[in-house]
């Protein structure tokens, strides 16, 4: 293994594609016409060949294809053997975009790459898609785009394989060595010249011979994955929306995707980042997602009164933001708190739902004949929520050092990950006299916060401190009032209860019965999970989360490329 | 005519809505069943029935559809000839969400008011649609909210009408006094207790008549309305997006609705804003608008850079931009220099673009063989052109005074739009020594920029300044080149070409003979139009782009309820 390799260059068709010339050649043969024909037909003709033109962008594809049907209709009356009338090189092109094009195996691998700190890219022959069918081209280039440093295609450089100075603009666009670079292609010829001048080659022939070898040059676990960690979004990459809902008022929101859209809400205490990892797999899945930064959290307007934090005025909130962005209905997804909200929102502005899903928080419809408060003290564990109520107590512990405060909170299930020294007692938070007491004064990293995402949560929280986001724990009776105005009804749109065998607060048994009041719901659990289950177990949780949303949205065109 | 009556208060169903119980009325009927049968099922029980508790919110639509369906095959036993088999009150329901909804004389008429100064309302009985179908009623309800001051509905106040506290809640939310209010609705029972606390009210049954009846009342032509001017959007009404294309530098863009992406593109020397009766409009339809503010203007990184304005540099950003988004492909409208760039997404990007539209900017495609400066120079009205190449001198000249150059170049071609004393002189910029000599220092207000407009524009160009925008202006060569490469290729996306009857530099026959190299080219043309064709003909654009966009989209699921 050499250390230096630090770029993985793929080629497409063959490699990160499961077909290319193969599909052709599988076209050609069902329809009884030799692969020798074919090979025959786009090699001839040189650099002035309809193929080696569209190579590099001379002509689109369309052209491409009328220009290559009339060659194979010369050269088979030439032969002797005229094709059929109906013989259209337009549907075997279409035959081939028809496929599920992506190998997952290595697309994984190139995902397993990244995370592990490798440069990934991609250099292809490649034509300019202007046929009725590009949208799907138009799909793939997007996702590849995303995922990968660099995308180098033919057609855009006016440059094709296995020409020496292709492999030369690829370096000086990667800014690489070629030292540094292993290169996978599915034709031999292409390989010479970047072994030539010193890329490592790799020849893909078996997938996992392929994979074999690139794992024993990069040292890198590639074969037989089972979860791999998505690719998390950064603040720094994705666009930031800004909506003033009133006056002076304004939602911050993340947004990627095109398609239904998918609103992800998120709890206390926390920020739109913790959905980085569920973010680019819904885009992938072909969802519109706008990952919310909740009322009273960071850019989002947090206003000091404590109403403006009722679960009636955050709904409202979100109509009203539905409304200004010109969206009639979304999908909401939300957990811990606003998993209270999406619940809310079936219930009360059905019209604007199609879907929702709760991460941990079970639904228990408000009984207007059981006081809220007297329920939560006698529930051992709610401790912190009645430490919660009084105005300024809590904000003045925990805004004193909100590195400590988000470590010591914002931490997995595992073992590994709890602080040795004195982890949250949430049993006596109001008898300790507060909720970092027996805390370290710096706790050890938690593994749900890498360095860059804590800094981010600090600087997003000094922007308004913790009063509003602590404002949400004070409506506790005008909740419980509001919604036990809803108390009859039954939540009628389609749900998803996902919840976490190692929640200690909320307990998956406390989603027993639920089914009662909400005729269609789906369940999904986790069971090796504790509270903060978008960062915890995010691979597990984005195969709930997009399984159960093509359920739902089975009459919308979906990509299914990037089913990791 | 009362002159203090300035809001005007809709009921929905029968009179905002063409049907209401008129519509229930006739799905019994065509069943066989007599409409006293109907109208005795739904008044019997009073308060207490499944109507009146749906009305105040007690229980959702699906439960009020369960509910009704038993009563009535109740009363149809005890009557003696029951329901057949098949009765199926959901089924009736769903025949009244099929028909199209609006009425659009009386949006139009709402409109219409809105646009003279009065303050626009809806007050309905209503139940909260949790049905399947309630995807129509989140439509409705959007578009209502956005457009309307006010949507106030029984089934959230837990009030409904002809309860006399409903309407003081009303005027309350509305901070309106009775006398200050006209109020519609088809049912008598329900403009008693409104005319009796002294609100003005009409009975609607003939849709003509009330209109009259409304139109004497305010003074405002109602009737025989021909092209209304469609609602502009504001600036601190919209969402605002923001993403990175590279380090530090970034585009804004402004974002409204849901559907397939419409991008729109302004051009020199303007904003996003100049689309703001499209944008409103194409969000009805069914599309989701994001309209960007171009590279170099306002709030979108302005680098100094000439080469960052080429064509080609352009257009990576949009790429950039959709990658960036997790847009796979979308629907690029562009004008003016604009114009430019969506002919050239079209060429280089096809597989990211699903159709293009121009206003006004002909495809005129790249001789390599014919020097572009020669070209331009040949071009008397081009002078302007000329005049802004050397870099800092049209800057020094236009930043002076922003009000002034705005008001001087954004004018319609109306007669009365002409600057009296001085419009700029197009073929005499250089010999002039400068584009605003002759033209007053205090030119009169432009009838395309009313004050608020102009404010903005101004402070967007204080942003930057206009060295970005003139630097579109000096890249004639490389644009050539680039565009050069092209030459042989051709447009197969579907495009449209809108030509405007009095743009004295980009005029309509320029674009002879564009059918040759784009075989799927839509044709619109407005005569009386100059070159701001989005500001001067607002209404008659959005028909063009709106029929157009619907022949591309006839696969996607469009609104068509606000066809106006």
């Amino acid at each position: 293994m050499a250390a230096n390799r630090c770029l993985v260059l793929f080629d497409l068709g063959g490699v990160l594609f499961g077909s290319g010339a193969q599909g052709f050649l599988r076209s050609f043969q069902s329809r009884g016409l030799s692969g020798d024909f074919f090979l025959k037909a786009i090699s001839q003709g040189g650099t002035n060949s309809p193929f080696s033109r569209a190579m590099v962008g001379q002509i689109g594809l369309t052209q491409l294809i009328s220009e290559l049907e009339e060659d194979f209709k010369k050269m088979a009356v030439s032969s002797g053997s005229p094709l059929p009338e109906s013989f259209s090189m337009g549907q075997i092109f279409q035959e081939l975009f028809a496929e599920e094009v992506f190998s997952v195996p290595f697309l994984k691998a190139a995902l397993t790459l990244k995370n592990n700190g490798f440069k990934i890219a991609v250099l292809t022959n490649n034509w300019l898609d202007d046929s009725p069918n590009r949208l799907h081209t138009g799909l793939v280039f997007c996702l590849l785009r995303r995922h990968f440093d660099q995308v180098i295609e033919s057609c855009r450089v006016g440059l094709q394989k296995p020409d020496p100075e292709v492999y030369k603009y690829a370096l000086k666009e990667l800014k690489a060595k070629p030292e540094e670079v292993i290169f996978l292609d599915d034709v031999g010829a292409n390989l010479v010249p970047a072994k030539e001048i010193g890329m490592a080659t790799i020849l893909v022939r078996d997938e996992k011979d392929a994979l074999k070898e690139l794992q024993d040059m990069t040292g890198v676990q590639l074969l037989n994955q089972e979860e791999i960690l998505p690719l998390a979004c950064e603040p720094e990459n994705v666009a930031h929306g800004y909506v003033a809902i009133k006056p002076h008022t304004q939602l911050h929101f993340v947004e990627m995707g095109s398609g239904p859209v998918v609103c992800l809400c998120h709890g206390f205490p926390e920020s739109w980042l913790s959905w980085r990892y569920q973010i680019p797999a819904l885009v992938d899945a072909g969802f519109r997602v706008i990952a919310l930064e909740m009322k009273g959290y960071g850019d989002s307007t947090a206003l000091p009164d404590i109403k403006e934090y009722s679960q009636e005025e955050i709904c409202k909130d979100l109509v009203t933001f539905l409304d200004k962005m010109g969206i009639s209905q979304a999908t909401f997804v939300g957990h811990d708190w606003a998993g209270v909200t999406i619940w809310s929102m079936a219930l009360f502005y059905p019209e604007r739902v199609k879907a929702v899903a709760s991460l941990n928080t079970p639904y228990k419809p408000s009984n207007p004949q059981k006081d809220v408060m007297k329920r939560i003290e006698a529930n051992p564990v709610l401790d912190y929520q009645l430490y919660f109520q009084k105005p300024g107590v809590a904000e003045a512990e925990l805004e004193k050092d909100l590195s400590r405060f988000l470590k010591a909170m914002v931490r997995s299930s595992k073992k590994e990950d709890r602080i040795k020294g004195g982890s949250i007692n949430f049993l006596k938070v109001r008898e300790q006299g507060g909720l970092l007491v027996g805390v370290p004064k710096d706790p050890p990293p938690s593994s749900l916060l890498p360095e860059p995402v804590l800094q981010y949560f600090i600087q997003q929280f000094k922007k308004s401190g913790l009063r509003g986001p602590l404002n949400w724990y004070r409506n506790m009776e005008a909740n419980w009032r509001w919604l036990g105005s809803a108390y009859d009804r039954k939540i009628r749109v389609p749900a998803l209860m996902v919840t976490a065998g190692k929640d200690l607060i909320l307990r998956p048994e406390m989603s027993k019965g639920m089914e009662e009041k909400i005729p269609d719901l789906t369940r999904g659990h986790i069971e090796d999970c504790g509270h903060f289950t978008q960062m915890e177990r995010p691979a597990a949780l984005n195969k709930i989360l997009i399984d159960w949303l093509e359920k739902i949205h089975k009459d919308a065109t979906l990509h299914t490329i990037a089913k990791l």
